[in-house]
């Protein structure tokens, strides 16, 4: 037996995508039939070519690349956040009100810190995504679950009714991981709202904001000039420029809340890396094209997704977009079986429904998340053919 | 005022280094007297032009160093981190009890938040590393100081009157950051004995191993089979190969221990960066003799140290090892006015004991350290003339 052990650690569940991946193990898939794995929201692609040559070129030439850098980030980086933001976003964000990160999961974390501890409560719409989930069970602070009704999008109103003394936050993604669902701005509008009133804050992590099918700017929070006393955004460099493996994320707040991130950030991280910095910096400033299509790409696919699911008989699409289907399936078994019978059955790996909702949440059970922005239309038509022959 | 925010975070101080730069601010350094920086432990120098090579070609040829990887790290690195380390402490260690983290400080933090949460207790040596102390205080982890007598050296008797109920943790440092002691073998056996059989963790932070003046094996307790029942080993690649930039460190536990930090890095990094653990890797299996001349340069300005300190009227040496002098001042005002009188007056930069000490003990306002390992021979010579000007 373990020992000592943080109870709150003990009690926080395993990762679910490596808890996947063993699902695998010990399953053969034939060369004529691949496995087809929709379970991370990863691009499988590298970086474009002159991107990975910049990256080359930096850890050549340049020295500063290789050693400490500031805690929250490059200040060029910070500026060209700052800068693009506002314009896409239409206010005024400084670079004081940008901090770089070691990822968008380690913002979420370095945020969360800043706000709240033993015993707060925080509300997230469920389906959630798990390590928002995690962090907060392993910090010890309630998770108070939000269900979203159909078209996965939660609800202002029942939200207020959630909120007690406790509450510190409340955490909206958009587009969803893993719903799908882009929230209306009106939406993000009214949750803002709520939280100012009741003095707690917003976090709207928009890792995916780079893919949202629709045209303009998601929401109008960044337009009052008073938005980092009660908002917070998240954002991810990992999906636009295809730098997972390089760890590379922001917040926009505040300076004064940065000022409290940056106690966390300097303990657990002392800086964020300084290639991933300086490719998520030449990405910014010359693959805003490239992103473009990289967007029509994934748009077309969520157009796949869409036209192809009527092939599935008993299956249900409950949200579509970003990189995520999200639908009930038709089977008898629990949506953690399913997976692993996906898995022996149809070469085809997806995370159930159970990784993103409360263990006492039926809707668990009969769910599951496709992360198709990992295969293309072709993919997506040998995925539905293998679905369909499946029996039910 | 900032709300809502967490008290254990407000309670939480500022990261000391970069409070130290701020102190730099509109201090003007004329070009025959530059600032000599002998604040934070950290090569000046890139890593040398062939390791620089790999990693630009890893950039540009390997796929896999742009993309997701196991959240525990490479199995490359953890099998090579597992088979030196096998030899070098005459132990057998295994790939899957090696965990690669992002720096050493998340490695810290990942393994402490295994082991103890809110109210708990965790037994720091004093003077003690800033951001351990920092990680306790936000996880509302109390903080009980061991103060080290003359040589820096903790005592395991003390250690053992101070163990209580709620105590999950001993942490040493070893070569000692800030104190540059080097802990005798039979002192980390006596810690260790303690901590099994008081059935807590004896956490052992090695990021200056590769500096130690001593030859053979700093310690034997990876030789006992069942070391991972309580014993924690930390390492840094920062120091080694000058990657503090890339921001890549380890953790050598039971794999039970890891399969706990697995959530904990999965929610905060979901991967090392996979640049810096190719360049780890690289760095272990070709800059083995390289790394036997940085020690040796290391060495060297350690003795120059020593050498020129009675140069000094009234300061008194504490310790002297890894990077690092940790030395008694001589002015009248605390150790945080004399850093900043320091910058304006001798154009020098170093740490207050302060910063690495509790605010009640009085020792803090007493004690400097110096993280001479920034500067050569002469630089020292230099920074002794500039110190042995100032009027006491």
């Amino acid at each position: 037996m373990l020992q000592p052990l943080n109870p709150r650690m003990a009690a926080t569940f395993a990762p679910p995508v490596m808890e996947a991946r063993r699902w695998l193990e010990g399953v053969a898939f034939p060369a004529d039939r691949p496995l087809i794995n929709v379970s991370q929201a990863a691009p499988v692609e590298p970086p474009p070519p002159a991107l990975r040559q910049a990256i080359a070129e930096a850890a050549l030439n340049e020295d500063a690349a290789h050693l400490y850098g500031p805690v929250l980030g490059m200040p060029e980086l910070r500026a060209e956040v700052a800068s693009q933001w506002s314009a896409a976003y239409g206010g005024e964000i400084a670079a004081g009100q940008v901090a770089i990160t070691s990822g968008c999961n380690q913002a979420f974390c370095a945020v969360l810190a800043t706000l709240a501890g033993e015993g707060d409560e925080v509300i997230l719409p469920t389906p959630w995504y798990f390590n928002h989930k995690m962090w907060l069970d392993m910090s010890g602070v309630k998770t108070v679950p939000l269900a979203c009704g159909d078209g996965l999008v939660p609800d202002p109103e029942a939200a207020a009714a959630l909120i007690t003394d406790r509450t510190r936050a409340i955490v909206l993604v958009s587009p969803n991981n893993p719903g799908g669902a882009e929230y209306p701005a009106e939406v993000i509008r009214a949750f803002h709202d709520l939280a100012r009133a009741r003095g707690i804050a917003l976090i709207v992590d928009e890792t995916y904001r780079d893919f949202d099918s629709r045209d303009g700017r998601p929401h109008d929070l960044f337009a009052d000039p008073d938005w980092g006393q009660s908002f917070i955004h998240l954002y991810s460099f990992s999906k636009a420029y295809r730098l997972t493996g390089h760890r590379v994320g922001a917040i926009v707040a505040s300076a004064a809340r940065l000022a409290e991130v940056e106690k966390f950030l300097d303990t657990v991280a002392i800086c964020p890396n300084q290639l991933g910095q300086r490719a998520a910096l030449w990405g910014m400033r010359n693959l805003g094209q490239w992103l473009a299509g990289e967007r029509a790409e994934i748009l077309d696919r969520r157009a796949a997704m869409i036209e192809g699911f009527p092939r599935l008989d008993g299956w249900r699409l409950l949200g579509c977009g970003a990189y995520f289907a999200y639908a009930e399936h038709p089977f008898e078994i629990a949506s953690d079986q399913v997976a692993q019978r996906l898995v022996r059955e149809a070469g085809v790996l997806m995370l159930p429904g159970t990784m993103f909702q409360p263990a006492t949440a039926a809707e668990g059970a009969r769910q599951m998340r496709i992360a198709f922005a990992n295969i293309d239309r072709a993919g997506i038509g040998q995925l539905f053919t293998r679905l369909e022959g499946l029996a039910i």
